[in-house]
């Protein structure tokens, strides 16, 4: 079975989990703004490798499933809060929770599915030891603490004159690398697996993570509207500080920087000034310097996953390539 | 010393730990913005009444400090998400997360103190075996669950037509006596309370919880604007559904009935409505009736108290007393 159809066969085994998991939710109006996103779809990729993972240490998927719901409910209360935070108004082809809902009720979303995730964590008390148990909670306390500084840094930047790589790879390492870092070592965590080879899962993850943001703001800038249904150049319209934009800054002498800048964040700027700031950063090989760097870090990923056992780094190479092509 | 001085001590004690904890958050902006709240002030009960409990099971203040900080963080991100759902301006005295720092980093801020509160609770691991830390966690994890109910049904409540005593305690017990109850819970955990004791530890907060909310609400309602910083008639104006509208509405005939709900919940109602709203509660005994129940499981909470070891059992008819009358 190729890695794409074994992850729809998983995903919609842990939908049906999480739906169950999230049907004692009251009052109806929370439970169904809670539900709203996870129903409009999504491939589970953190249950999914959180599980597998386990699976190769040899950890039944049933018993798994408490840690499954948990990385997904994290992941799906970032979404409803970040959109609110963003002020995005769509997301998988449908409205935003707080567009649905108003606000005050997607705050209260997110915050429900945030505390539901330790509590379906805390249920594999029921099969692992309490050591076991607290260390796939410390792991997710901690990640859940990083996707805050993450946010932070996304929203805090924008308003700043810093271009700088440094915090760039802060900021995703936090904001998206962590909660795949985190689903990964639980897995080998629940299958105990060594400390040398939960190090080399916790490596593998953070620069397979780091290939995808990197592709993924690749995308963002020159990716195709129709699919990445995001408008043409949208992360230079909201002044993200992406690696293209910090190498670009870099590159160019004050007269061009200075174009840059008053097209970048720039909620105004035309179509056309986009269009040309994209051409350039193109010209001056951002898009090629971004693109090396991520093949750079899933390159990078694959040299820890080597380190592990034969058929795990396999299925983690396999996977990691799927993560960072998916989408082109 | 009085109680009051006590927990002015501990106090002084706790913020200095909550500030030095909170101190690695970052961005700047948004240690600013999870720092604003707590800076303003407020008695830290909850850190007080579960670090005394763990105190009288022969728990070192010190050791305990984790859990303290915890139980703060999660009461602060609970006030500061409410405020934002609530739209309100104002808490001790000062302007609301959102209102000083706006909507995006006042829910970042939130979610931060959230995460943070389990991180700190973890940090236990270094005094206390496991299973004595995954049950502390497992108490907040269960409680920050009901925050979420309880706050879900005090937004719901206004916008039905239900006046439902289960539905006033429901929304209670898990809004206002969840988080006390689960402080003095963990403080039972730490000093390794048997069983009995915590069950009875905790059927007497819960019950000093709904006495002080009740209290609370008889102040919303009747309260001295000076005294409670809100105007006068505050919750009638938002449509609240507390013990005093839902008996008033209950003893009503179907004429006065309507007079009242043509005025709870209407923002636009003028002061006098207001006021003539309040005076037929008083005459129909609706603030007799709230004063009654609260007194009532102020006695039950005692009662719970009662069979607990001699000294924490006094210490605790004191706190007791002191919460529910402390702003009269």
């Amino acid at each position: 079975m190729e890695i794409y159809d074994k992850i729809k066969v998983y995903a919609d085994f842990f939908n049906h989990e999480i739906i169950k998991f999230l049907s004692k939710i009251e009052p109806g109006i929370l439970r169904e703004a809670s539900l709203h996103l996870i129903k409009s779809g999504g491939k589970r990729l953190r249950p999914f490798i959180l599980s597998k993972i386990a699976e190769y240490y040899g950890v039944d998927i049933k018993d798994s499933i408490p840690a499954a719901i948990a990385v997904e409910l994290i992941h799906n209360f970032s979404l409803i809060h970040d959109d609110i935070m963003d002020n995005d108004q769509f997301r998988h082809g449908v409205k935003t929770v707080h567009v649905e809902y108003g606000i005050p009720y997607a705050i209260l979303a997110g915050d429900t599915l945030f505390s539901l995730a330790f509590n379906s964590l805390l249920n594999l008390r029921r099969k692992f030891p309490e050591r076991i148990v607290r260390k796939a909670v410390q792991e997710l306390a901690e990640t859940t603490y990083k996707l805050s500084v993450g946010q932070g840094y996304d929203m805090f930047l924008p308003s700043t004159n810093f271009f700088n790589y440094k915090l760039y790879y802060k900021t995703i390492i936090n904001k998206t690398a962590s909660l795949y870092e985190a689903s990964c070592v639980i897995g080998a965590v629940l299958g105990k697996a060594s400390s040398k080879d939960i190090k080399n899962i916790r490596m593998f993850a953070r620069n397979s993570g780091l290939a995808f943001q990197i592709y993924d703001d690749i995308l963002g800038v020159f990716g195709d509207e129709k699919l990445t249904g995001k408008p043409v150049g949208n992360d230079i319209r909201e002044g993200k500080r992406t690696l293209i934009v910090i190498y670009a800054i870099k590159k160019s002498n004050s007269q061009l920087k200075e174009k840059i800048l008053k097209v970048l964040g720039n909620k105004n700027a035309s179509e056309e000034e986009i269009r040309e700031v994209i051409d350039y950063l193109k010209k001056i090989n951002s898009y090629d310097y971004a693109l090396k760097k991520a093949i750079y870090y899933n390159e990078k990923a694959k040299k820890y996953a080597e380190k592990l056992p034969k058929d795990l780094a396999k299925f983690l190479f396999e996977f990691s390539d799927f993560l960072v092509k998916r989408r082109f």
